[in-house]
This record gives structure tokens, C-alpha cells and sequence, in this order.
């Protein structure tokens, strides 16, 4: 896919490193490309739930993240992008050492991009499938991406 | 509804207090009853996104667990409970001094409980519906909700 | 919540007329108010799945359209409305001599409507919650309702 | 995928063809393999929308049945499918000879299929993504597919 904006790499981490949540759970931008983001989640027990994996709420919270950020990637200048709704199906703990979040712009309309992203659980090199989302995130035109 | 556990409240205060995300949220169960759950999240900037009102990912968070614990509350002693999927519309920005999720069980089958969670973004005492989130939560029969 | 097109009731009954599918399956547009709509199918063996309930289908179908024309009641003149997508689940049976699907919107934004529909069984007076859907809905300005 | 019914084939095909919904669109099954199942559903007036296209909630009961049949290919003798919920999005308009609605079950657990479907409308030989779905299916051991 062609990003509208040539400034984009720039413009999503920049966007990423402002998000005071991704750094409370301990996530990376890892790979970004038009149209596609990948956001990584080392394993720490801060971010558990009761049977001691990385709690739905974190790993949807990566998951939304890689799909509107892949969103924004192809977003024109001086837009910001917003989640207008999310599903996930979890489809296996998400144990061992990383989450890795990766999302895809499967349509990219002027006003809305839908997005899907598989979250693979990474333990000893192993990947397995643990969580799929489809998201649809609306594109702001004229809104900055920074706060008013 | 009828919990089929009578010691449902404390069984659910329990797991909650089990879950590290929660406290690193800086989350709060605060209303139990058989069938409904509201989890509380105060504003804090750790768990902002870039515009400065909360993450999605934190609202889907305990919205989630909001649903999770409605259906665990009425679930037979000795099992736990699983997120099989949810689906969230974010509906306005979660600006205010807390987030509310109200959750409550639409349909008790056995293996299968959905639930519908609302969620409050509550600014000078004024509410606004700012998610709406629908769940599937599966009972896991004989699996204990403490780590093996 | 306020129609801002007087004429509302005649245009969104005039569009669901055009809409063969309905005609097919037998659905019937009853109750139309500001931001709600009610649709209503009638059993038909012709309508049914394996075990001679009514299809899920059919039931997606009327809910996403009582959602449709829910969005499309409060939408400006000269406009149309699009399904951007919608979660379904799926409660009970859709058993009894009919279906009832009941949409409102919950949140009228400008460009997107959200929808929640409840979609009842009515056997012999009795009526069961058997689907629950969740759907966002796009204002399209400036494009007829009409096909070109 | 291993299919645990050697017979898969014959038992999903004959529970397709008690579906009367399906007879009705005009759908039909064409492809089948374990843990795969691609339904087609030609373009026929008679189920169309307002603008000619056909109509999301075709779309979406070819997607469901897609998603269910493939399923129930992998399910043992003796037992029935029920879809749980599912999600679509609505890319592309539904346009040209045809869809098809190809599904594939991402994660087979015993009692729960997650299952995806892309549907494709194919106009003059091209192929576009026009919907995605994602959906949960539920295996009712000891339940036949038959009506009772």
C-alpha cells in the first residue's frame, strides 16, 4: 500500500512513544510498514491476570494499538486516527516470554480503514495463534494526532 | 439471577485481587451482584493515549473484566471462567475523573454466558456513554481460578 | 432524539420497499420512530435452517436492516446509509410464529451511527430474547438512497 | 486439518441441503475440505438492497454458513453446530455474478470453532474482498443435526 503521507515512519513512532499506556505495560513498535504495524509485549507479571498469563485487557490493548497505528501509517499529514470499534476472539493463553501484535490493512477507505490483526505468543521460538481482532478505525482529517 | 456458588461475592473479590493488570490499571471492582459487575478506573496519565484521555485498550481492559466477573458470578463452585471474544464500540473520548463498566449477563446457558457492558466516563458528576462492549464468557467447568 | 429530516418516516418506509430481500424473506418494517425502528418477520418454513428454526441469517438480516433504517430515520435529506459492520450474537432459538428485531441508535455521531438491536422469538404471546447486535452505520452525504 | 468423521463430506452436504434459507437465496455449496468450506451465492435480483447490490444480510448468511459448515466438517459423528455470534465487515459493495464466502477454522477446539470467511464478489472474472468475518461456532456433542 502507498502511505499518503512520506513522513509517516516518523509520525506513527512519534505517536506510539506519547501513548503513557504503552509504556505502563512495557510495549514496542516493532516493525512498521504502509499498512502494516507490528507492536511486541514482553511477558511481566505486572500485566497478568489470575491464572498468571498476559491479561485479554493487554493483549487487545497491543492488538488495537498495531491496527490503528497500521491505519495511520497510511494517513494523509495533519490527520490522527481513532478506534471506532474493535472485536477479538481469543483463541489460546497468551503465555511465554513476548505477545507479538501484528495488524494489516485489509480495506483503506478515505474515511475508514478496517484492519485485522493475529497476536502470536512467542515461548522459546515456538509462535502460536492466541488472539485474532478485526477493527475499524476512522480517519480524522484536519485533527492533530497531538493533544489540544 | 440465582448464583449457583453462595459464596459468589467473595470467590469473585478474591480473583479480582488476583489479576496484576487490574492494579496496574489502578482498577477497582466496586459493585457485585449475582449476574452484574461494575469495575471503577480513576484517570491517571499512565494509562492515556496520545490525545491524553484514556486508551481504549484500558477501557476494553475492564470492560472485559467488568463481563467477565457478571458471568463468574454466576458460575458453580470449583470452575473458572475464559474470555472467548468481545466486540467494543468506542463511542465518545473517556475524558473525566473515572471510567465506570457496568456489566450484566443477557443469556446464563451453561457452557456459555453473554454478557453487555456499558461503560461510563464520569466527569464532574455528569455520565457519558462512552463504550459499549458485548461479550462471550465460556465457564470452565473443574478448572480452578487459581494458577496451577 | 431529533430527526433532522422532516420527512423521515416516508423515506426510510419508501427505502425499505425497495429492498427485494426483505420481500424474499417476508420481513415487514412495523414501528418507525426517531433513532428506532422495529422490523418484523413472520415464520416461514423457507426461512429456516436444519433443525427448522429460523436461520441465523435471516435473523442478522432483519437486524441489520432495523439498525439501518434506525441510523438512516435520523439522517439528513439527500443522504443514504451504509453497514460498515455488525456483531451478532446469537442467544436462543429463533423459534415461535415470529421475530421481532427492535434497533436504537446509541450514539448518533455525525458520520456514524451505533446501533444496539434485541431480537425477540414471539411464541403464543410470549416473547425471548434471542439475539443481541451491535452495529456501526455510515451517513453517506450526498448520495441518493436511491440506485443510480 | 484432521476431520474426526471420516464422513464429513457426505454429513455436511446433506445438512446444507436441509437448510431452506439456502435454497431460497439461491446459495449453494461448492467447495469442502476439512476444516474449509467455500458456499457461492449467484447475483439474483430477488436479494438485493435499495441500490442493486446484494443485500449485507445475504452476505452475512452465506459467511455464517460458510463458517459453520466448516466447522462441522471437523466435528465428530453424532453431533450438531450452532453459531455462537459473529462479525462482519462490510468492505465493498456486493456487486457482479457472484459470492463467494470462504471459510476457514483458525482455532478447533473441542467445544469451540473460531472460524474466519472472507467473501469475495466476482464480477467478470475479478475478484473483490467485499466482507470478513470472523465468528465462534459451538459443537453440541450428542445432538443430531437432524430435526427432532
Amino acid at each position: 500500500m502507498t502511505p499518503s503521507d512520506p513522513d509517516f515512519e516518523r509520525k506513527v513512532r512519534d505517536s506510539f512513544a506519547r501513548q503513557p499506556l504503552m509504556k505502563t505495560l512495557g510495549a514496542e513498535l516493532t516493525t512498521l510498514l504502509p499498512g502494516r504495524c507490528e507492536v511486541s509485549l514482553p511477558y511481566r507479571q505486572e500485566i497478568t491476570q489470575q491464572h498468571g498469563f498476559i491479561h485479554a485487557g493487554a493483549t487487545a490493548a497491543i492488538a488495537d494499538t498495531a491496527a490503528g497505528y497500521a491505519a495511520f501509517s497510511l494517513a494523509p499529514p495533519g490527520s490522527s486516527v481513532l478506534t471506532v470499534e474493535f472485536k477479538i476472539n481469543l483463541l489460546a493463553p497468551a503465555k511465554g516470554e513476548k505477545l507479538s501484535a501484528r495488524a494489516v490493512v485489509v480495506k483503506a477507505g478515505r474515511t475508514l480503514k478496517v484492519c485485522a490483526c493475529e497476536v502470536f505468543a512467542i515461548q522459546e521460538g515456538k509462535e502460536t495463534l492466541c488472539a485474532l481482532l478485526q477493527a475499524t478505525i476512522m480517519i480524522l482529517a484536519q485533527k492533530s494526532d497531538r493533544a489540544s
